[in-house]
This record gives C-alpha cells, structure tokens and sequence, in this order.
C-alpha cells in the first residue's frame, strides 16, 4: 500500500500505472506534476491524480513512492530538481524506454545517499498514442516489465519496486543496465527507426500522393509505429546512440545483403532469406487469425 | 455471368474471386488448376473450385474467363501452356502483384492475336496468409483493384475485366504497366523488404533469443508482413527487381540521414524527421482506436 504516489510526467505511462492502483485501492492520495498546466488539469479531471503540482519538487515531498515517467532526456533535470526534497525512504522509480542514460542523470544529480533508493525500471507494454487521455488501467496486465537494479540499491527498495509492479498485474524481470539497453535497441528502438525512416522516405517522393494512395493494409500495420510520439522516440534515440547505432549499422548490411540478392536475381538466395525471417517470425507469434 | 471460369493458381487470390462469384450466383463451372494434386483436392474440398483438373491446357479449354493467380515468375510458363488452348472470345487476366515482368512474359508466349485478349489487373488485397485454406468470399469488397491495360487490349475485354472485379465488390483503376510497378514497389513491395530485412538482422544476433522475448505489440505489427509467403515475395521482388532497387536506394539514404542526425546527437533534426513522418502517417489513416 502506498500512502503518496509522486507522479512525474502525466502521460500513457504514468497514467496508467496511476489508474491501475487507484482501481486496486493500492495508493492514498497521487499528487502529479507534467510540465503544462493543461496536462496536469486534464490528468485530474481523468481521475489519473488527486492534486495537481506546479514543481516536480513539490510533488515529491512527503511521498513514500516518486514515479518519473517524462520523456527519458528530461529526467536529468527532474532528478537535479527532486533531489533536496526527497524522504530518505522513499523508492524512487521511473518507466523511461532507456536505461543507461536515466542512471547517469540519477547519479549526477542525486546525492550518492541517494542513489540506493533509485530503482531503474522499464514497463515493455504501450501504444502509439500519448498523453493523459491515452492511459487505461489495464495497460501493464500480463505485460513484461524489466527493472535494472544498480549496485548501490538497497535490496529493500527493488523489493518495493518488483511489488509495485507485481501489484498491478505485470511479469517482473530483473537485468544488467547496458544488457536492456542492447536488447530493446533490437527489438524496439530500430524497429522505430526503420518505420519513421520508410515513412518518411516515401514522403520525399515527388509523387507521394498517388504513392500513399494504394496503401494496403500491410503498409498500415508496418506503419504503425510511425505514428508514435516524435518527442519520446528523438529522446531514446539519441539518449541510446551508443547501442541503437550499431543495431542500425547491422540493419543497413542487411538491406545491402538483400540488394545484392535481388540485384544478381538469386531467386534462391532470395527466397531462403524470407523463408528464414518467416520462421523466426511465426515462431514468436501464433499465427494471425485476423484479416488485415 | 460466367459460363466457364479457369482458376490458375488456387491460393488466397484465386481461391477468393472464386468464392466471390460463386457466392453471387455469378459463375456457372470453375475449372481448377494448381502444380500440386494435394493443393487441387483441398480447393474442391473448400468449394473454391467444381472440378480440378491436371493442366492449365486443359483447365482453359472451353473457358470463358482465364485467371491466373500463381507467384509471378510462374506465370511465363502459364501462359507458353495455355496459348494453344485459349478460346479467341475468352478474357486472360491474373491478379499478380508485378505488371511489368507479367505482360512481358504474356507477349513472349501469346500469339500476338491473343494480345488483346490479355488485361493485366493487380487485387490491392491480401493478407499474410496464403493457399486455399486462406481464402474468403469478401477479400475484395471495397478494396482497390488496379487494372493496367495494354494498348492492343480490345476495349470490349477492358470492360469485362473491369465489370468481373466491380461484381465482387472491388473497386477499379487503371494505370500504365510501368506506373503500377513503381508505386508498388514503393507502397507494397519496399515494406515487406524492410520487414524481411529487420527481422532477418534480428535472427542473426547472436543474443537472438534473450531479444526476441522482448518484442512487445510494435514489433508484432512491425514485422507481421515479414510472415507473408516466401515464395510469392521472391517472385515479387525479383520481377519487379528495376522498380524496387532505386527504392530501396532511397530507404537506404534515409536511413543514413537518420544515422547522422542521431550520431550528432541533433535532438531537432530527429524529432522533425519522426514528426513529419508521423504527420503523413496519421493522415493515411484515422486514429487507432485499438490497444496494441
Ligand atoms: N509509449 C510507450 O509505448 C512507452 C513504453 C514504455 C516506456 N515508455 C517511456 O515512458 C516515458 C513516458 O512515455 P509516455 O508514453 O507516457 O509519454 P507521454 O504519453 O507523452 O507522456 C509523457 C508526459 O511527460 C510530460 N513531460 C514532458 N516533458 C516534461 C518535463 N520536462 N517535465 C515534466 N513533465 C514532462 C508530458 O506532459 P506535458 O504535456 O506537460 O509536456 C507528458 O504528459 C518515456 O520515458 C518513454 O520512453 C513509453
Ligand atoms: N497475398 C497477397 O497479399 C496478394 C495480393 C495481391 C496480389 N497477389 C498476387 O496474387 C498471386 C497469387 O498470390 P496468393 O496470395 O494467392 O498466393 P498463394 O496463396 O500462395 O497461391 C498461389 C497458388 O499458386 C500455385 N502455384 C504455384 N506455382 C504454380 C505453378 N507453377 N503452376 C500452377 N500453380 C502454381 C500454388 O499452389 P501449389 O500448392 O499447387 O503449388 C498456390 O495455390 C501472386 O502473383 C501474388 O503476387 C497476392
């Protein structure tokens, strides 16, 4: 049971963790703070927060729990602004998509008393859409969340963060920071990159008009992580360069390998590249039932 | 109304106008031809064919309308089969997703005379599923259907072709040859190499495994496209290979812009580049309504 929830940043993330407590009867009073006032006025009228702040500073005094779930590169000036007001007992967590980056920022601007109560943590569940009116109560149930604990927490404090989780329905998963970073740059970071990059590419050709028109309903699924939040995708792009650029790096030998392929008509060649991609795929999901 | 229809090819595309038409009462006998025995007797099964036969020669034989509905590169030998065979009133027309490499290989193995008779067409529906098992009646509704009619095309078989694909519902455009496979190639063809590509990357890492456990709703729509039948995307991508490279050039530019932008860390310059990209994305298409 958490007496005070901080909330920082009043988005589909953070909404949401908020909502699935508050139906569970799992937290007191959530006193939430985004950087614009509509957002924190909204936010209330969705029943994501009790009390709307004007400082992050002053949403986490007297809260047992500080949940930051802003965009990952303004975190390190939540943290400079939170720290001189933080309870010594409180657990400090956050939902940001990369890791590395959060917990140098936590460790630059908390005091290194400090450090043990910040449990970093990332939820591998959301939707393209964003904001206050995105988040739903449901979102984290059955959902994967990975939480990389560093070696100054105090094993009380991932204890409370694995429960917070636990509590509102997800599948808690602990590993090394450089280690999220490297797999969600695979299965998350590039799979981003790619899309914005193929959208954005057939939208410099001079004839996208006629293009977009016969767009099936392959296109609109592949797509559709092209219709993420620009500003959250710019922040864990450039705040994971180090591991994103290299996957990229792979990705692009990749397209060159299949060029070649496709340039000499090694129908063969071709064909086993797909069949190889298809098995690997349909091995990770069952198969689709629905029509698209 | 159809006297005698020959289904060429009896997997999703073929099996579905079947099913359309005779759904409608539009067709009186559909012969069936397809390479494999076990393929032909599962299409009786469903009801996708009345009688299967054991060549296209034979399957063409007394027919009216002629569709031809295997992987591209088949096609050549198709119609080198069916030439002799062909009624002089009959309407040729298939529904493959390339238009050039088709009416190449109809006028190498037509005689000039059947010229006419041969109106290339291309279904913008689909799904990743394939065979007769992933047939259905209503495939076409609403959907586009491209139509791409050569200039010693006899009006009369345009309008027949055109009045086939409206009777199930579909709604018809004609466009040049060379037009249909360059904006194909951009809107269709180049996704899936992008999809095949990334997921084909992935399944290389060494750490394979640990990444894909981590693939959330993004990467299963993402890469949906990457389940599609290897063969049929072999055919696709090597006939309409002279479409598809400079296309893929231009991805590959994009991303490298992309790759730079993110190396300087120029927080600006990517969040405008996913910003337009989502702009374009959203208009394509209402929000989504769904969780994913
Ligand atoms: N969406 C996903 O699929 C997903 C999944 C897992 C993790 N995440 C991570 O979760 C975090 C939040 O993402 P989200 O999807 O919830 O984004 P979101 O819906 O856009 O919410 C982010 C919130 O942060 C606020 N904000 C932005 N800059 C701020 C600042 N400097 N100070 C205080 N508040 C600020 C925004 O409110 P204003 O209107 O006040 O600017 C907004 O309400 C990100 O770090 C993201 O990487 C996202
Ligand atoms: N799927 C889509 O999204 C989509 C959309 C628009 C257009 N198209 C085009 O439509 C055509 C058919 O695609 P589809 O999705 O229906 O594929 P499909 O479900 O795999 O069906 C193709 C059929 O052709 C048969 N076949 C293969 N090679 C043959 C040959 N040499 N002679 C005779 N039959 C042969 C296969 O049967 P066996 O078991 O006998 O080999 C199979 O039943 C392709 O040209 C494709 O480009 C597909």
């Amino acid at each position: 049971m958490i007496n005070r929830l901080a909330l920082i940043g009043l988005g589909l993330i953070g909404g949401s963790l908020s909502l699935a407590l508050k139906e569970r009867g799992l937290v007191g009073e959530v006193v939430g703070y985004s950087r614009q006032l509509q957002t924190r006025l909204r936010a209330r009228e969705l029943g994501l927060i009790d009390r709307p702040v004007d400082s992050a500073a002053e949403a986490v005094r007297g809260a047992d729990v500080v949940f930051i779930a802003t965009p990952v590169q303004a975190m390190a000036s939540v943290f400079a602004e939170i720290g001189p007001e933080l309870d010594p007992g409180a657990l400090i967590t956050d939902g940001g998509s990369v890791k590395g980056n959060v917990v140098a920022a936590a460790k630059l601007s908390l005091s290194p008393a400090q450090w043990g109560q910040f449990v970093p943590g990332h939820p591998i569940a959301g939707t393209e859409r964003s904001g206050p009116d995105a988040a739903f109560a449901t979102l984290f149930v059955d959902h994967r969340v990975i939480l990389t604990p560093i070696s100054e927490n105090a094993p009380e404090m991932v204890t409370r963060a694995v429960d917070l989780w636990q509590s509102v329905g997800a599948i808690v998963e602990q590993m090394d920071v450089q280690h999220h970073d490297h797999v969600l740059a695979a299965t998350s970071h590039l799979p981003h990159l790619a899309a914005f990059g193929l959208v954005s590419a057939l939208s410099r050709l001079e004839e996208r008009y006629e293009v977009f028109r016969y767009a099936a309903g392959g296109f609109r699924d592949f797509s559709r992580i092209a219709s993420s939040d620009p500003q959250m995708w710019r922040d864990i792009c450039v705040a994971n360069r180090d591991e994103l650029l290299p996957m990229l790096d792979h990705y692009l030998v990749e397209l060159h390998r299949l060029r070649q392929l496709i340039e000499a008509s090694d129908s063969a060649g071709v064909e086993k590249l797909f069949a190889d991609a298809k098995a690997v795929r349909d091995a990770l999901y069952r198969p689709a039932t629905s029509q698209s």
